[in-house]
């Protein structure tokens, strides 16, 4: 039987140990401390490192994200995957909410209705029981598509978009929209690259930080 | 305002349209027929290619995965985002079920009793009540770690084991160690790469196959 060789970690030390291995191996690059941590979270999650230049942050976005956490905000993911990828302990000490809509019923009779996505759909009940929330999208594009729509119809007004859907269809483009937006904070994974594991990974590296 | 060009894809033929995007950027790259639906979902969840090369199957594990979902078999997953991205629908259809024990509080107990951690401490549960399960470990090494020792004491005899941790501390060791295993169907992804979103990917794309 061949021996494994396990690196010797105690388990509350794991994560600061594999954080350590993430700054070693960036090297040279260097990040802009306002968004360090959540491009290491991003690459911790991951193990892609393409991450520390896909990211793009608008000006200030994390100081904005922090606040509007302080504020004990609403989070509304598009995936229950990402819902369940957040830190309900870290989310509750601030009074902070999650919620995805996109099992309910009344989404899907609406998305049939309008032939439209579920995910669109969703943001459509979002924007009708609160603009004002933290939007974190992982996963349809269409999502940020209706985002977008939104904004531009002055129906809603977000304090930060986290947009990392991934995939092949209107995905960058997707993506390039909201980037197009001016005084919308927003936190983008740029090219096909993200998930609902990347959206969780942001929220729970801005809730981490709050002080 | 700039206008945005979107590529027009009803809502129900998205997903297709993905599936050729991605046969086509594949190009030349043959893969394993019986393998090549796994390989997509995984690269249509990551829009990471390297996962053409990076997964790695035992000898016809997808077809022994099939035989154990038509049986209604128990899937365990590490985490309950992996849980959550796990197509309900498609489980139910084949009366099988998933559960993860990382949040329970005898998992959390134990861990801390025994200085392990909450992932291992659940797969030592997973073992008490049940070792005749499909395992689909989507983001501890450790989890990983536990079952390989458990296989090795005889404990349990897992009909398939999705081994996709991600990371940075004893991950690619931990695949290592399953892969070395014979007698066992493994699906895993060779390196650092993989997540809780990987493993729910594979586990739908195998329920998606069951005729």
């Amino acid at each position: 039987m061949k021996h494994y060789e396990l690196e010797r970690v105690l388990p509350e030390e794991i994560e600061k140990r594999s954080f350590e291995l993430i700054t070693q191996e960036l090297g040279e690059k260097t990040l802009d401390p306002e968004n360090e941590l959540v491009i290491k979270r991003v690459i911790h999650t991951t193990a892609d490192f393409e991450y520390a230049k896909n990211l793009i942050f608008s000006p200030h976005a994390v100081t904005k994200g922090l606040e509007a956490l302080k504020e004990g905000i609403q989070i509304i993911t598009d995936t229950n995957m990402g819902k369940a990828g957040i830190n309900k302990a870290a989310l509750k000490k601030l009074n902070c909410t999650v919620d995805c809509f996109m099992a309910d019923e009344d989404v899907a009779e609406y998305a049939k209705a309008h032939d439209t996505t579920r995910a669109c759909a969703s943001m459509d009940k979002a924007s009708r029981l609160s603009g004002d929330c933290i939007f974190a999208v992982g996963n349809a594009p269409t999502a940020l598509v209706r985002l977008y729509e939104l904004i531009q119809e002055g129906k809603i007004h977000p304090r930060l978009i986290i947009g990392v859907p991934v995939g092949f269809v209107n995905v960058v483009q997707s993506k390039e929209m909201i980037m197009s937006l001016s005084g919308i904070p927003y936190i983008v994974a740029k090219g096909r690259k993200g998930g609902s594991n990347v959206a969780a990974a942001i929220v729970n590296a801005l809730l981490y930080q709050v002080k």
